[in-house]
């Protein structure tokens, strides 16, 4: 298979879509991002990386910043954390509280924000800072140590905080949090706040295709550990749209506000797509579209 | 009829049930109370004043003071309070936050702990402090210039503010805040720790018996603004267990964590008794009982 | 007080709300009743009838019927029935299953569909059919032997009764109903479609306003059980507006989609109104605010 | 790859699990069922079958039917069927009503009960008989023309469905049903009372693991359809633990109440496990451990 032909085939199928949905307005800075921008990137397995379209602009990675702040706690804690939160779909708008009151305060799954919390509350208190901790995990598999937070993003973001500071204060009222909640929403703003291209996306999300080994050939996470966030991404990664993901596209994947979608064939490679318009669920469009596109012309949905 | 006697029946009336229920024990300075107690007071329209059993030992109102809140708050500045909160019952726990998202930050009405956040946040906005504007409305009403917040239980109350800091940070989310979460919430908890006797809380009332003329003669609200704070109780006064309330006492009525209520047989009289132990639902057992007691010998329910 | 005056200036007073809002038309026979009617009655505790407007155009009573199944439950089986359903307000619609659901089939209240559902079901099993039961209560305390179920209504209810055959099943899983489905929703709908006039059910309403006692000197309900029923009607009887409606009337009462409201004023009175346009909440728009009129001109909310 | 091997060695794995968890007694019927059974079956692609332990005992598939249902309404009526319900997973017990009413009768997905149900309604519609089409589909995967349903469980089912009834009458009030809810439940009861071996329904769920393509090489449905079928069991096919199921053994699967579950290697074989004690969930425990076994050995997840 011609890879590069086919990621420059898709940034033309796509066209149509580019520029539909809404972007996210909820802080300036985002809603400034021109919405005719789409790229994609793919990293193999074995190393190789192709790049089409917009491949090279940095964007905040917002919620994709989920998958690496548990890829750590996992690495450096072991399962101690699925004692706070479970692993099931959520049925509610990933900011809900409704679920977690009626659930004692134990969010559904890592990547509502209600769990992001959680697990980004055990990462601070392992490594002391859960925003530099997935930021050095990213330069560390991108080889770019240009990589960094967007601090108007995260200052924005602070600012803009009252439904996150909501769900921490009512985690902290069930003891599900270790950390004061300040501490913790200021360490999540700043890991949500990364700035990276499609193609830096594509590198640091490789060991989620390569059993949980990293650029440098060491392992990051063990081969069932590397499943079992590959399982959460299926099931829990594309907000209340997880059924409609795994229908249209069939690979674990995880989309963020900004735009942008990281999603992996196991044994195989990582892609990220990005395109700042969102329809209703929070996924980016023309990235649902691309991802779509993906499977269908190479076969390689997991189902 | 010779109320004193009838006060002095119903505390030996109700002695099997001084003790019962749990004292709340979420601050240290409200578990520390000797359940062991309880005391009654009447104030009538007229302006006598009747007490038994341990009438005079001051206790932390909590809850009961989100009437007088509401109260003010429509003194000065009108009904437009109305369209920030409902005046429906809740079906729902004092504290929960899943009708609160259902009904996007609009709360049930203004005595589950939402709504009373609201209207603290309103009264901030009017007077430039909740605390003290309550505060002033007690001294003025009961004559008793030594009423005043107990700051430990204010503080400790603050400390464990998660739960409330939550419901707060959620209505700054949807808009429904007008000052900063952290100012409201010291306005509120202070607010709430007002230590009063009950025969203090019974003169306090007594304004809701008298179509809103208070002790000194002048007009604190209009009839129609008494009847629906009245309405208001019945329906809302008592947490989740407002219609076996009404049910059992008949009468408009408010309750507070500290295991006082205060309630209001409107052109004759407000009552008030108090006794720790609080029953599944939050409200005092042996105040309860009083109360239907109280009821049941005099004829007095509004049905 | 000259009550007729009273009337004929209501009647007066409410005619721009007459035609406000939507009849019902879920069924043929509601969709075709002709909007721009009003009547107004009233029943003194003495035995007086005064009536105004279109008080002799019989209507259909729908949800009213629930009160008096409830009295006749309560009359002939004592208090029994509240282990089967709460007394509580609902903070949802009428036909709502969540809290069914969420509550193991206990309804919330009898007023609710499910609660009276409940209601029915006892009646049916203490007197043989519940729709015969309610009749008789009514020509008993009406005087007029042509008080008859309109069977038209009602077998047009039945074909339409998806909504309250889930609710009835649902009770029927949970244990919660004592006879079969099909038998307890055909009582059901006809209780519901008894066709009355205001005059009528001023007067059948009257023993809520005479401590319990009928037309005719006999005790229907000791004193208590009276007020009990006074208080459920004052928090649950106007579906989800009955804080409104308590804010607005302060009486206790209930409505029905046909447009009908009947109220009680404890030891005095009580009235029926009727106008077929229904609000949001589904009460009679017009018949609210006859009754909002009533309570301002005569000062008798019990608040 | 010696899958006889293998299928022995999980036999003698899973043996401390067999016999755990609660067999369902809803039924006579089932509640009979001695629980100390284990079974397993594969069914390759290339069309070879291996069985071990009691995997030619006949039990009840109760909710593994759902996707045949599914397939054949795929098959014969194409996707108008995602109309009337959603794929997205529910995150409430299999048979909520609470979500169905939020979401104005358009059940999540089509395994939980209420979407089932839509699914064999629509099955009724196009073929005059779903338990009939599921049924002979059945016969013709496997080549055993004696499958059939077992018209005691069904005949029990129905006398035991208030709650499906409940369901279909809310349905049916939505307008989301298309013929009278008696047709529907008894359709629905009987195809899921089809009593089938481990190695039938291996046999049987072979399409799936071969894009679509039956036993006699004609094609049942399309590669794109059979995709979005394993997709939909990954995400809701085990009641309310489909993230653990994800996450633990890592393929589409379907569970039932009598203890089966059928998972999907795509492209490599079906696997069919029977034990019939329950756990939590409402799925086998020895089934998922040796579903878990399985993975674990093989490497033969999706992730």
């Amino acid at each position: 298979m011609d890879i590069q032909n086919l990621l420059d085939d898709i940034v033309g199928a796509v066209q149509p879509h580019v520029g539909q949905g809404n972007v996210a307005d909820y802080i300036p800075q985002l809603g400034a991002v021109d919405p005719h921008q789409f790229g994609i990137s793919i990293a193999t397995r074995d190393g190789d990386v192709y790049s089409s379209g917009d491949a090279h602009v940095p964007f905040s990675i917002q919620s994709i910043s989920k998958v690496f702040a548990l890829a750590l706690v996992l690495a450096f804690d072991g399962d101690g954390i699925w004692k706070r939160v479970f692993r099931e779909p959520s049925g509610n708008p990933f900011n809900s509280l409704i679920q977690l009151e009626s659930e004692d305060g134990i969010p559904r799954n890592p990547f509502i924000n209600a769990g992001a919390i959680v697990v980004s509350d055990r990462l601070l208190s392992v490594t002391g800072s859960a925003a530099l901790a997935v930021r050095d995990l990213m330069r560390r598999e991108t080889g770019n140590s240009t990589v960094a937070a967007d601090h108007y993003v995260a200052a924005s973001e602070l600012r803009n905080s009252h439904r996150n500071a909501s769900l921490a204060h009512f985690l902290a009222s069930c003891g599900n949090l270790e950390n004061p909640v300040e501490a913790v929403l200021e360490s999540y703003v700043e890991q949500c706040a990364l700035a990276m291209t499609c193609e830096d996306l594509a590198l640091a999300t490789r060991f989620l295709a390569a059993n949980g080994v990293g650029a440098d050939g060491t392992r990051l996470l063990s081969p069932a550990q590397t499943k079992r966030i590959n399982a959460v991404m299926l099931t829990c990664g594309t907000y209340d749209a997880a059924g409609e993901f795994a229908y249209r596209v069939g690979l674990p994947g995880k989309s963020g506000v900004g735009g942008g979608i990281v999603a992996v064939v196991p044994n195989k490679c990582a892609i990220s797509v990005w395109s700042p318009g969102l329809g209703r669920s929070g996924n980016s469009v023309a990235g649902v579209a691309a991802l779509d596109e993906f499977t269908t012309r190479t076969g390689w949905s997991v189902f």
